[in-house]
């Protein structure tokens, strides 16, 4: 016999709402995962079937409720502002969703959010993808097995220029469609998972401040912050802090965390995920994501050899790949949930209220 | 009318021949691009189909010939020495072919799969993958526009670690499947490939030294070299050397090239491939992988914004993407093809007979 | 006529109290900048004997007062909570003084040193040496001449791990000796100095916290911080933040700070002080400490060529060939004087206050 | 008793010869090391009294031979056509002496300065000071003590800028002046020296090419080297290679040595002096300059805390001081002597030697 065929069910028929640069990554991810795009909705019909080819979409919808029946996940890639209608009509129809954080531009909504995905007992995601670089696994693996100490400081920075001029401008920019905080929301939240992450500690109280560097974008007055500055304490006694900005020439995407115990220091930057910085008093290591030498969550989400780089799609297609892991009965470690959409804007709300009053504010647990 | 379905013609049916670590990056390249694994095929039946799920394999074939009929492309992924039967055949069958560097491991089949290539009007390419980092293509566009001068000196290494020690052991190793120069074959190859891709340039002399670092491995004598030190002059005008190993401690994937002009040096380290360096007697830059800022065909290779990190994967991706598009008969500029991989025999070739000589040796045009 | 004497005036006679580090490292400055050591002291009559060879002394004084009167400068050295009375009697004596930092263990003590030193008419500095590094100089140059824009972001750190286990220990770890707070007075006030230093702007309110990550050392309880973070907000409409620590292992003098404005970003790493890195939208510039291509300022404190190091011990000469400078009759930029050091211990009381409260601090002016 | 006089017999009183850049870092250094420059002579009388403060000169000579008869140590820090006749004389003088490199213009005379020197018995040293970086120190005693294992590979360069532009010029790039190797004697001898001095081993055969990228400099033909590549080989069974330049634009004082082992790598960067990098197959380690972890050789000469940087006039400091040693009888490890620059001198002349045959050319031990 000369071969034989190869039956693979399709579990994974997504809906990829918003048409975007997100939704771009999204479909990849699906694709890379094994997953078919069923279908996609853009902000008009026209600019969805411009965009079908990149998404490798089956069909295009102008009816989003068609769109969510014809999907068994739904991809929620739109303004912010928008994630909490659609969300929640696909739960309600019963699918599993992914939705981009934040999860809702207010605590309530992401709160109702959270709730009607455990009542329907679907699968719910948000793509935190930092979490799937194999050298943060290796942090978190390293914090957990005790090689760090006990933790004594956190700090660090998210730091972008792609608003530094006063003709940048984009939709986050406007409290309506993005929320109130925009610099926070859409990295500071980041950088929150990633440390809660990383040390298994919980932020229990924050003190910041909020800046805007422009205060007016495309004619009109802006309200949103370019630059937070963030301290912290932790349930588990680090204190700690970080800088937000997308102001600040010449860093990109300068996700930096840096973690001391009473052993050792960790360091991770995004811009070089490939890397692990391990500070000692004797001597520091740079340990590079080599699967051979990587603890067992790491080496799982290596996919190529140690010195051929991994990048940001890659996390997108492991968090993806878990997320249809999830939806297949699995359990994969570290998976974003709902819940950490949700503790992201419990967070995002003590920064509020801390800079809005000049004092600290604590985070509900 | 809710949706439009959209009929995506599969114009990529791909057969993937070997089903190791290459097989997959392959795979997923493939489905990236939107093509299809119309069937695999590996060293055993089992081995094939314990693999097709990781390689979306539609079927699998234990008749190589069958195969190759059922595809439109097909991936050479195998040990070296088989190389050349197998893309022989494909081309005999009128498909296009991807085949694995080194085309083959001796000059002479090379050249005659690359004229067989040509008589038959196929689409066959090489991939020599690192030419698809935008900050490579970066470099190369900026040497073209004379940012740089006229070019002096060009040096750099590439090195890695994996056969450190005495028990690493790999098919590339015995000469018989990997053929008789096996660092310079396998990665040294990639160095000059690069140094003529972005110099625009062409090696005209070589002097080389090869060692043996590990005289036994598995049990059995090596003739295969460890390292390779190498001298070059080229037609342009430029002198240069670079250094292969396999044994370099801590060096995972370190390809560096540094090619200095009388205006500028610019320097690309593919384990930190999303940064391109560039020498000024003033201030020296450090250019980051920022699509808005960079040259066209640079900018068309990048797929997220800077600080979202490419990776390996991605070069691999938008090699089969270009070699898909010149099968729909596009001429993307910067694909390697046989040509390219005959050029590389061609300098593997001279590089053995100056080591053996102990003399320069011409490398022909 | 085969050769002509040189006469060289000895204008600097300097006392040097205090033999440890950094007597020695004042002495070799001392000399380097064409001076004498004409006595020292130490806390024991044989520990300065012993010293004497290192410092190059020509004499060892077990009366301080004699000492005193046997220089022109005097240079203090010892544990804090002795800088107060030596520096005041030099001054009663007419002397100039060189105090290292922090100049009191308390604010009023501080602000008598700079009092008594303007009211006596003598040059009183304080080592900030940070300032004396050429490309501090060149940063300052940069924001001073418009080319970093509006500033708008600060932040950095400061951090060491020469305290990191519980049985390290030094009398700055006693309150009564280094004052009580001993991270914070140690380091982060060279952090701030140099903040305001390369800015010229000023701290106007700060909200920290202080850690004790080691609550014991050398068998008695501790009651100095090894952690500080801090919020702050300036005059001219920056916010900011730094971490300071002595306990971050693998980090053995990480001051970092870098300056956001609405044109540029500069970055500064003590650990790496031959290259001022500087953040641009387009492309970031590296510059390396090649004195042809820096601001005036910068290049008169280079003193070798580009590429071949400058270091500590360079800084700190050109901050004694400064001060000595200044009690010839000039006026060098930037020197750090006593109303500096009362400055920092200003910053270092709202960082108490702030602490303490719970609250934000404001720093007078 | 108020205080004790300390006698220090002045064991190095020096005369400087060149009043140039190098003539004020051997200045710096002999007062450093606590000795006195007791004249000077320059290439005019003028020169010499103008630069008589900076180099903190007693006395200014017109007469070569007067100021050798002044002092006990000569230092020759004049164009290199010169060195011979300075240093044979003051070595006919019974003076100590310390010759700027390369020590000759040809080999049989820096053989027969060699001779004179061992015939003479005095103390005659060349100032190859990057071996008195401490991380290079640590590098020699980690090969020596057998822990990057069996050396297998060799490889770096030295690359600056500072004669990039037809218009840079200077006595070197005339080969009466500065003898018929320019780039290699001034730095490649550099490379070699640290090569042969951290591994112990000796280059045995050169195979190399010199290029000349600015054919005319002020106004004359050139006929010195801008450009060297070279490959080697050793007693030991390395092979390796290095490159060369004094035209590759941004590159200001760039060393590099990468020596690799069966069982580490290790790589230093004179940019960077401050650390060390050691490849390994798990991890890599960054090993900074903290003298309480360091080998005892490299810890004798660290003079400061890690993080407080080291830098080039500390490595001058401590060659003086180290001479000094010799002269007062003792045996300093690692002083480089006229032995070591006649070796130079033999290396240089088989890389002129191979590059005019266009083949390898021995290297005599």
């Amino acid at each position: 016999m000369a071969h034989v065929t190869i039956t693979r069910p399709t579990t994974y028929r997504a809906a990829v709402i918003g048409t975007g640069f997100m939704g771009r990554v999204h479909s990849h991810a699906i694709a890379a995962a094994g997953g078919t795009v069923a279908g996609i909705a853009g902000s008009t019909p026209e600019r969805a079937r411009r965009a079908a080819p990149a998404l490798r979409a089956e069909a295009v919808f102008d009816d989003i409720g068609a769109l969510i029946d014809a999907a068994d996940v739904v991809h929620v890639c739109v303004p912010n502002h928008l994630h909490a209608p659609i969300a929640l009509a696909a739960i309600a129809a019963g699918k599993h969703v992914v939705c981009e954080k934040p999860l809702a531009t207010d605590l309530d909504t992401a709160r109702a959010m959270t709730e009607a995905a455990a009542a329907a007992g679907v699968v719910a995601t948000v793509p935190f993808v930092y979490r799937f670089h194999p050298m943060v696994r290796e942090a978190r693996a390293r914090v957990a097995a005790g090689r760090i100490g006990r933790l004594t400081l956190a700090h660090g920075s998210y730091l972008q220029d792609w608003l530094l001029r006063p003709d940048d401008d984009n939709w986050r920019v406007d409290a309506d469609k993005g929320g109130a905080l925009r610099a926070f929301g859409d990295i500071g939240s980041h950088w929150c998972d990633l440390l809660e992450f990383v040390t298994g500690d919980r932020i229990t109280a924050v003190s910041a401040q909020l800046a805007t560097a422009n205060r007016r974008r495309g004619g009109r007055d802006v309200s949103t912050e370019d630059i937070v500055t963030l301290q912290f304490a932790t349930a588990g006694g680090m204190i700690g802090s970080t800088v937000v900005s997308q102001v600040s020439a010449g860093r990109k995407n300068r996700l930096l965390l840096e973690v001391s115990g009473t052993e050792a220091t960790l360091a991770f930057d995004q811009e070089r995920p490939e890397t692990l910085w391990i500070g000692g008093r004797e001597v520091n290591g740079v340990l590079m994501r080599d699967p051979d030498h990587l603890s067992p969550d790491a080496a799982r989400l290596a996919r190529v050899p140690g010195g051929h780089a991994q990048g940001y799609q890659d996390c997108f297609n492991a968090f993806v790949a878990d997320t249809g892991a999830a939806i297949a009965g699995d359990a994969p470690d570290g998976l974003p949930v709902f819940a950490d959409g949700l503790r992201a804007a419990r967070i995002a709300e003590a920064v509020a209220a801390s800079a809005r009053a000049r004092d600290w504010a604590e985070v509900p647990a």
